[in-house]
């Protein structure tokens, strides 16, 4: 039995008040389905069994290089983040799993493993730090860590990353994911050459510290914090280093960190086609590493990339399990309710792009009818599934309308008054 | 008599040893420049009457979202600061006036003014800043500040702005630059027209507390630290504003604040001819507001806004005296270094738009002879005008490489010593 | 009596076969907007009086400048695309006007609107075409047109949009549309100020020409045809343009026009508020001026345009009446059947915006409840609408279904078996 | 004996008339240079041994979607193109080589070799074409050529790229280039991956038939003429199919072809880093594939992209041989001055790389000095290598000003005599 930070009595009662709408609706949309030829059934079972792993830092406000500004009941640490994580997973039944950061979550992973049992809480990838100095660190990671000039700063990075494999192996994580903020911020200020060798040593000292079942995700990012060229830039270098490594290395694609304008839903395709499609980092951006909530800015693009992964799935392609994981900032939203919201967003492009009728596409897509190909796409993407994701969210136990159910439990009141204030404000740094 | 951090043997002993290279380097230029009709002595007299200002929050180190690494010998305050950037304009004599930032400089303004005459350093425009929240202060601004929902957190921001005002009326002040951070995360969460209404009221009664021989800056940016909509997002935007408040009133064009691709040059052609540009914050991007040293990503650019300076000055064009103010955040390198190279830089471009032909332009110009109206801008952009700025510097007391100059002094030691160190790290605000 | 190009038999078989579905679904949306108080009947009488207009050179199959790939039945001239144009009409009773391009389709006033009249289609804003050299013109075009420093062009660029108004008067239209491509390759090539004085001069000179119930449109391009600086580059320098010119003359918003991440509903928002916005042309783009279809790569920004529109109703601001015509390039589809399915998708968006709860969302807003706003938001957005659509094309005589009815109608086999083929191929020009 | 298209005497006389003012320049210059270390000798051999392909598209003007405005004497067929090439190569003797793009350029073989021979040229790289139709041609690409959904347009395809080897092969060139336009305007038109799929067995075809001593370069490119996907989208792609194909397979960097604000140099780096790095399309952009002059807008970026070939040279990289080749479209000037003035600019990039003062940035590096890094670089960039380059062109029997003696020769009004004037205008195509 696990520990409920929402109270099964306020889910139930909220369910009550909203189960005649939704049987109206889901009804509807089983009549409207099934004239098209699916059964919203199946349709709502493997939503059901879709999940995504919510970041620890992710339940703490974040903030910019101008201001952070904390909300009420800011958790404390790692084991006021984990409730925090609870209570979006209870709500929703969609995100059983917590992906953390280190050092910013050490602790002993006996009482990480012990809270997270305690709350029915899985352990995703873990990720390490080499982007910041932790307090009394030997050496800087100013101008770089794993691709550093100085060989002992790689080697305290190389050590930190291993580091995180142990305390994930104790917990049962299974993948190590691995950004670096490293690169330059003026030309000349780096060698490309000699500063990706330097990477791909490390990267392979760590990668022989890897357990057999374990992955290692890479991940590329454009730029920021380096703002002239950064050591892993974009899929291309990202796909070097997976297949230099060898064949438990993955590609992350994180959907904030690529040039504007770019066909991202393509290169998750050719990742997948090459086997290098390692996983997400869910979030949405406008400008560049924005770090909003998934699908609140350009929700069709989020349907694209699912388009290509439920493909993928169709197609039968081995081997072919990527990791799910939201990686956010909430910086003027309740952090809680961006995590239940976007876990409810990644599930609706999974269901829509469920419901679009491959086998049409196909012929379209022989045919080069352009047209009724992306018809085809369109018509599964406007269809309202929300019922679907509602229906699948009241079988599981959680929430018709999980973010109505969290207000009314007033969760957040109640570890405001737990939790002290968080005095926010600006380092200067501008 | 001034205080100089940097003594004059240091400097004399430097330019005495590098006095022989720069002469004949300048004799060479001169004899090259005289072939193209152009007299490098009026040149260097430009050059040397051409003045930007430093900003205070500059000598600091910057840092990004993710992380900030403090160099040594960090200032500790506003008169560290000023200290700091003495030093810049004893060695480039190009920065006889610093722009400060309230409340981060706020002190009393009588000793401000009086170490400011000490080093022989006046005040450009003051800023304020309603981007974060200070220690104490009634109201926050995590969702906005002149153009909040909330009557009494506008009135705090607006008081803010007075106060500078008040506080640069007191030291010597004739300008206020106005940026904020306000906008949205999220498609919906601000109505943009009662946004822009309650902005354009809060900046009226600003505007109403202006010094009759005071401008006001009004400083457009496309995104961060709002990542889907900014209140003042463009320079149409701004413009409106500007046109709004009065005749008092002028847009800053930042550099690094426009969309990608954006042809920055021309808006400073169209603020010119409309008599709206106020000013500039000089610096230099690859990707978004990166606030890199001017002229290190893209030096043509910069040559092409100072293209159109002089252009505007070859006209004639009344009441045109724009500021010309540096904002950069130095993250990698010395922040002094940083700034005296970017003084440099500025200057550069100025020289290099001097020594266009513009009668010739103007023909080619005038018979679409596309091809050497470019060439004519080449010409000038390519000539090396590095011995007219040495000798510009070296006249006016500078050093012949100011850099260079600067290293030998020991400064940055000596600071070293007497100001405490600072501890970096990350607030996990990623 | 009009004529139907497509037999009222075929559209009324068509919809006989699709009617039991459609009042199935239309009854299940209605029951589900009623529940959230909202009655579908208006919406629905909202959506039918919504029109758009449609490009008369949109009919033929466009290209790039690598190459033009022509479709069957390519229309031989302006008689022929009326008659497609119709057919788009007929089948979806949204477009019941045709925007013209002269001199492209310069023939006899007289005879386009006697043409017009027979198809029951009226004339939208008539655009002029400075852009390219017409046989035996001569002044070239190719430095420029409204802004080329030779006067004698200029006069010739006037004169001919004069002449657009003349036989734009003659047919009933009540605009007139200017997009140049004025610019400049090369940095120096055009001295930006003046030709931007020159601009100004010329589009006086139309302005005056200008019957007073008419309005006048000027049209912003970032870039394409001149790739280094554009004459009216982005909304401040169109804005500049309205400003000046008048009370009749606002700014034509087209959605690919702007720099990569550019917040376009913002733009819109600040032209509403100022009453400078003149109307739309509706497209779609990834990259560049990309002319896709509407709503293609981007529904929810088609969708968050509309969201302005509607709230600017909503606010009740005087003399708003923006004029919605549709530009693009189809290359790869049967024009008719992109801009059948683009009429429909702006239909689309405007009924989702109409459905947001205002009130709420209003509240959120003040409340600085960004989750809740912009769910709000996305409410109405992922309802499926296309019920409402049907409806109101059903009721109005058109098609449940416009595409398949089309197919159905056999209309382009038929118009390919009477109009000769075209042979396309590349001019090189790459 | 060759052919001469400009007469010696023209070249002479303007020579004669500049030698002085050069020689006294290029003595500063080399004093200069002989201060940092560096022997000016040593320069100019290098860069007189530098040399760049010309495209033979590229003599006749460009143009755009919009409009094409040809000049007076645009070349008739590829034997003017051959004496519009000669005319570059004689006056800058950078350019010794054509590439050609076939079929624009298909014409008995012998008798290209003869043309060239008597002109003192070679030929570089093939080009086929399948991004047209040619007339007559069985099957069109409208849809695709080497990726399409239909085996014998891919066929025809690969055929097609087989003849451009065997033209290629009978005239002495060593490398077919394959740019294709393949991709799809809606999402969901194409199978990202199957459309891959089918492009790499297509290409494996060409690969087979490639001679032994041939090399097969592929260019990626984000957009146009596809508008939501490209088949070969970035260097990502490019990459895969590099590796995929074999040993003689590279790949081809277009300057103009990347995302915003990407970071080309790094790109280049990691190609060269991982052997597949074919070679370069020269030209220049501010917004997409602009197809300008080299170096017109970014000079800085062209000279970090040869600061990393000359970085390459340095660490004696292994079989590093790329193929330098100038791309562009000269809308609005002479094509063969500005071909002069693009081989010029690639010059002296190569020329400012070559004096950058390598050991001290090595030092900067490993020290993480990142300003002085920059500054090594910005130093030799900022040097006025002028001299060097026309000192190279003047010793190898070119001009001293090459466009002045090319204005000089009257070799446009010439052949604008000869050949007939070509009506431009517009398709319609918008």
């Amino acid at each position: 039995m696990t520990d409920q930070m929402i109270s099964a009595d306020v889910i139930g009662e909220h369910n009550k008040s909203n189960e005649a709408a939704l049987g109206s609706d889901y009804a509807a949309l089983g009549e409207n389905l099934s004239r098209r030829g699916i059964d919203i059934e199946a349709i709502t079972k493997k939503v059901s069994e879709f999940f995504v792993a919510v970041p620890s830092w992710g339940v703490g406000t974040g903030g910019t290089r101008f201001a952070r500004f904390p909300g009420q009941g800011e958790p404390r640490g790692i084991f006021d983040k984990l409730e925090d994580c609870s209570v979006i997973n209870e709500l929703t039944r969609a995100t059983p799993t917590v992906s953390l950061h280190i050092p910013w979550d050490k602790t002993d992973p006996k009482d990480l493993k012990a809270k997270g049992n305690s709350l029915g809480l899985g352990f995703d990838a873990m990720n390490s730090n080499t982007f910041s100095d932790a307090p009394g660190q030997a050496h800087s990671y100013k101008y770089g860590s794993l691709s550093h000039t100085d060989a002992a700063t790689r080697a305290q990075a190389v050590e930190h990353n291993i580091e995180c494999i142990e305390i994930g192996n104790a917990i049962g994580s299974k993948a190590l994911t691995v950004w670096i903020g490293d690169g330059s911020n003026f030309p000349g200020q780096a060698n490309f050459t000699r500063q990706f060798e330097r990477y791909l040593s490390s990267m392979a000292d760590i990668y022989k510290a890897l357990p057999d079942d374990w992955r290692l995700f890479s991940e590329h990012k454009m730029y920021e914090p380096a703002f002239y060229s950064t050591v892993v830039q974009d899929w291309g270098s990202n796909l070097l280093i997976a297949q230099t490594l060898g064949d438990k290395a993955f590609c992350l694609v994180d959907l904030g960190h690529h040039a504007p304008n770019t066909n991202i839903e393509m290169i998750v395709a050719r990742l997948i086609q090459f086997k290098k499609l390692g996983g997400f980092h869910f979030n949405d951006s406008k400008y560049g590493d924005d770090d909003l909530d998934a699908g609140s800015i350009d929700p069709y693009r989020l349907f694209l990339v699912f388009n290509e992964l439920v493909d993928a799935e169709n197609r039968g392609v081995k081997g072919f399990h990527p990791a799910h994981m939201i990686d956010q900032s909430h910086n003027v939203t309740d952090p809680i309710e961006s995590l239940i919201s976007s876990a409810n967003e990644i599930r609706r492009a999974y269901a829509q792009a469920l419901i679009v009728d491959r086998k049409a596409l196909d012929g379209y897509q022989q045919d080069n009818d352009a047209l009724m190909a992306t018809d085809t796409l369109k018509r599964a993407y406007r269809t309202d599934v929300e019922p679907i994701l509602a229906e699948a969210r009241r079988r599981a136990g959680g929430a018709i309308d999980p973010i109505a159910a969290y207000r009314k439990s007033g969760y957040r009141k109640k570890v405001a008054g737990e939790r002290p204030a968080v005095v926010g404000g600006s380092g200067g740094i501008v």
